[in-house]
């Protein structure tokens, strides 16, 4: 007999399952109405382009698409997210970039190059919920900074980068689960600190893409570089992104921008973990995207889930009881609820499960706090469904505040 | 400024980029003959299977396709592998399955639950390169166990696993990089010693289908099981397969076969790592290797690589000098050089690059020892450049040996 418990003493004592991933298998029975993933909205998938890109991909380049190729990634690939990422001034090159099998991966190398034992990590209270499953083995310190509707309260940053924190996380537009943006403004003052103090952040952007109301804002390594006089990536700024969100999930391709210097040792990281993204995917991805038609898909996304967040705040408006709040997201994929102080979400959600509904508490996204919150997605679901199951969450709310008044 | 070598101070010191994926960049000059690579033969990739089984997936199952699916992996093709597993006896359950990113991420994800700083490995040497650059960040102890012709010394193995070390890591058929294949005798000794200490072996098995010569031997998996009296996983192996060598490896799909509290906890490892191997990957690999359509296209494989071997391991005969011998695999993609002590097959690949022909050295492959050795593919390339290389390789050998006589 093996001793699986002493096995795994050691490392996996920092291991917890995911919630979100739990809680989605509970959802997945068809008479719930779950506003608990982070799920694209499956009839917005581009069927039609992804199968006449895979048939270029397969009759063309099929020797190359089913073959081994390099950690980095294809070349192709690279080369058109440099030039989109450029087209706001910066000059990012192939070499800037590491294709990385999702946002998640990127996240779990650049814990592997630049994260030890012990290692202090800024964060925003609350975070993205997948950084910290994969970064809580390392053992980090957290120094934990508040958020209200303007994103991280940037002026509680210098008190905390004079002590040379290993390195920030931020999901600055529309972040998970809050669904706040971080304002023009204080992204300004963010990188002339990190330039001061010589601090490294990870801007983690599954979403910028998807804004459905007020002005873009630049990013991070945009502003950086403008901070710096420079149009290059070589300054404080990580940057992950994904196709994820913009395109299928299931393929799992996203990237990682970032120095070169950064990005060498990704490589190595990455030869670790997985030796190389799906050749096939990578190809299918460039043969998709190419020569504008994502941007005519991405106004197509952004026209849909519009509605679907406009009716959603409608109908929280309409259903909610008088003492629960909500943020009011410009773009992405959730919004987040917050309750009276003395209810439980997580308790909250077992008797939504009863009403047919699901959504997930806010209490791990939170390093502090956060136990009367949950997350709300509006991209997944149908419009009559967001109604239905907002109202049926309304209900439950009702009747749980009649019974527990605060 | 970013001191970018302070930031990568820590964790990073242990990391190396992969000797052979460097090499493998330098040999894709369209001149050099590259016997350096893993590579399956692209002319062999079943297209018109994969062309029809996409086009399935996407006319049939494209919004499951695409969205995003369990970490565990797809169910069809869990049942499909685990059905594959039982046809020697054995009964294996879709809860023993768990889909990854190659077989890279196998051994990757087994590091991350199983491994902690200065355990102890247990490992045959030479080993597998990939296995050492994946989990040298842990700084292990290595208990190093010599090799013959017939695998392992396994008689040297009960001293070792009386000091009760974590883990063993074995490719028991046509090893990486030496071709050889542990005797069915031995690995009946191993399963009994493993049962007797409580030990857990990796069984690496990316090779095992590609037997072109001799009989077949059980795989430790099952051996453990007959051991055991038992027909189920529950025991001391932890088994990785990949479709890499047998359809695709630009498809990124492996697979690890385990007891089920050992793949509960490697779940949560690929959470954290990549949330799931891509779906669209995952459904294509099913519906390419069902209804028997595998067991065909892999008598294929053998039949072509099995006339590489046979070619190779003649014009070695015809061309090398006396002094330098190699062995003789009954499957798989490499045989092993061994060149007179003196010589060290370093410098040797970069003369070889001038006679536009490349190999991997052995070095690193070694956990000591080695430096005259070098690792030769035999799946790759062409019969007519099996022969030219080994030509130019024996031409090579023949020069340095009048020039540095033993």
């Amino acid at each position: 007999m093996v001793d699986w418990t002493a096995k795994f003493a050691g490392r996996t004592a920092y291991m917890r399952r995911s919630s979100i991933r739990e809680i989605l298998k509970l959802t997945r029975h068809p008479e719930i109405i779950s506003f608990a993933g982070g799920l694209p909205a499956p009839e917005l998938f581009p069927l039609e382009r992804i199968q006449s890109a895979m048939r270029v991909v397969l009759e063309q380049r099929s020797a190359e698409a089913l073959q081994y190729s390099t950690t980095e990634g294809c070349n192709d690939l690279r080369d058109w997210i440099a030039a989109r990422m450029s087209r706001g001034g910066l000059q990012v090159t192939r070499d800037n970039i590491l294709i990385v099998s999702g946002a998640q991966q990127a996240i779990d190398l650049v814990g592997r190059v630049l994260l030890d034992d012990g290692d202090s990590l800024v964060l925003e209270n609350p975070t993205y919920l997948g950084m910290l499953v994969a970064w809580r083995p390392y053992n980090l310190r957290f120094s934990v900074i508040p958020t209200d509707a303007d994103g991280l309260l940037v002026d509680r940053l210098e008190a905390v980068l004079r002590q040379h924190p290993k390195l920030m996380y931020l999901v600055p537009n529309f972040q998970n689960p809050q669904g706040v943006t971080l304002s023009h403004e204080r992204r300004v003052q963010l990188v002339k600190l990190l330039a001061e103090y010589g601090g490294v952040v990870v801007e983690d952007n599954p979403y910028g893409e998807l804004r459905y109301s007020g002005a873009a804002i630049p990013s991070l390594v945009e502003l950086d570089a403008q901070q710096r006089g420079s149009r290059t990536l070589d300054g404080h700024v990580i940057y992950a992104g994904t196709f994820s969100k913009i395109l299928a999930p299931g393929l799992r391709i996203g990237w990682i921008a970032a120095p070169t210097v950064v990005i060498d040792k990704l490589v190595q990281a990455k030869q670790s973990a997985d030796l190389q993204s799906s050749t096939l995917s990578q190809l299918l991805v460039y043969e998709a995207c190419k020569d504008g038609f994502i941007d005519g898909h991405i106004e197509r996304l952004r026209a849909t889930y519009r509605d679907r967040r406009d009716l959603m705040l409608a109908a929280l408006a309409q259903h909610f009881p008088d003492e629960v709040r909500w943020s009011k997201p410009e773009g992405g994929l959730f919004l987040m609820v917050t309750l009276p102080e003395h209810l439980d979400a997580a308790e909250l959600l077992k008797e939504a499960l009863n009403y047919k509904v699901a959504f997930v508490p806010g209490t791990d996204f939170f390093i502090e706090g956060g136990a009367n919150t949950f997350r709300l997605n509006f991209s997944n679901a149908q419009p009559a469904m967001i109604e239905a199951g907002i109202e049926r969450l309304g209900a439950l709310l009702k009747a749980v505040l009649v019974r527990q008044p605060a």
